[in-house]
């Protein structure tokens, strides 16, 4: 995966970039969020910088995350530029020269200021669009949020203004006189595995499971 | 996944913190690193926050990664600080109220300043260890590197002095009374799929896939 975004000048042929910083396809960049929501969040705090993994969701041209309201973190990043970045790995690339090794992936970096989720209403609207859209229709079945849970959350969110996606996928691309060595080249595709659910050992006897658990993916 | 490694208070008891900032336990870290090459990389360039995607390979107590020498991001962020991420997905963990919904993961966080590997045969021993890492005994089987392609590549590294780790485990932890609640909660496993590899067509007749590509894992 090329760092900065900047890959390897030989690499370009197979890479799609959907657009530079300052300019993007926002159909490329909801399709990378909506299928990643693992993201990283870049911060500056005291002139030092934090990336730290949380959750992302988007709701139209705004993305979303959320924590606990004692989080220095997400304190110190109301109001600051951020950048967001959600990255896929769909497989190991393996050329004829260490060179055009690469790895088949999808990744989006936003960039935008924090802001905070304010009231008990939008708070709760955004946290039942993140649990509904991994599990639809589950907020409903749920024991309702307190208002001490809802105290304890901070939601926070940015506008998707500016962003990159990328995108590399297929065979490695060697050098011409390359492709007559005798070296096994090739691809070795990933992709996020879900596994049977494992039910709880206290759920009560005769609850079913919910077909949103039972359909559950991402990727 | 908490942001910020600060977790809802109540989810505290699942979550093995293994240190704070400001000290850690270097074979969690380790682990976690060896376990998870592609990382997550925050810069502060111009006092902005950039978190860049790439992959990571360690070496004792350093990590490195690698890029375009014409990288902006790359030739900016030498000798300044930066904070490498890795996060695993392990599971998606329903509980009986919003609040209690949570993920399984390992994460590693480490704060470091980064310099440029330097000199051609640093350099070069340097990406032997990632490739070989990844695939053994893959470097002396490949074209030799040419110094073009050579100072093409920088590679970046940074000593592992300072980092938190993380991990989530374990089935939901539920307020005691929901426990009564007839709603399904458990745990949705999500792991690392290889599939199987997809030889180059261009490869030579009679060219045989090698052992390390056949037994490729990470995770």
């Amino acid at each position: 995966m090329p760092e900065d975004h900047a890959p390897h000048p030989t690499d370009r042929a197979r890479l799609r970039r959907t657009n530079q910083r300052g300019s993007y396809d926002p159909a490329s960049l909801y399709a990378m969020l909506d299928a990643n929501p693992v993201c990283t969040i870049g911060y500056v705090i005291d002139g030092k910088p934090f990336a730290t993994p949380t959750l992302q969701w988007r709701e139209g041209s705004h993305v979303y995350w959320h924590g606990s309201s004692a989080s220095r973190m997400l304190k110190k990043s109301l109001g600051q530029e951020v950048c967001l970045t959600v990255t896929c790995l769909d497989g190991w690339v393996l050329g004829r020269s260490a060179m055009h090794h690469s790895v088949n992936f999808r990744s989006a970096m936003l960039f935008g200021t924090a802001f905070r989720v304010e009231g008990p209403e939008a708070k709760t609207d955004r946290l039942k669009t993140m649990v509904d859209g991994f599990f639809p229709g589950r907020w409903d079945m749920l024991r309702p949020m307190t208002d001490q849970e809802l105290k304890a959350t901070a939601v926070f969110g940015m506008e998707i203004d500016e962003g990159a996606a990328k995108v590399r996928s297929g065979p490695p691309i060697d050098d011409e006189e390359d492709y007559a060595l005798p070296i096994w080249a090739g691809v070795v595709p990933t992709r996020t595995e879900f596994l049977p659910p494992e039910p709880d050992p206290r759920n009560l006897d005769g609850v079913g499971l919910p077909d949103h658990v039972r359909d559950f993916r991402t990727g």
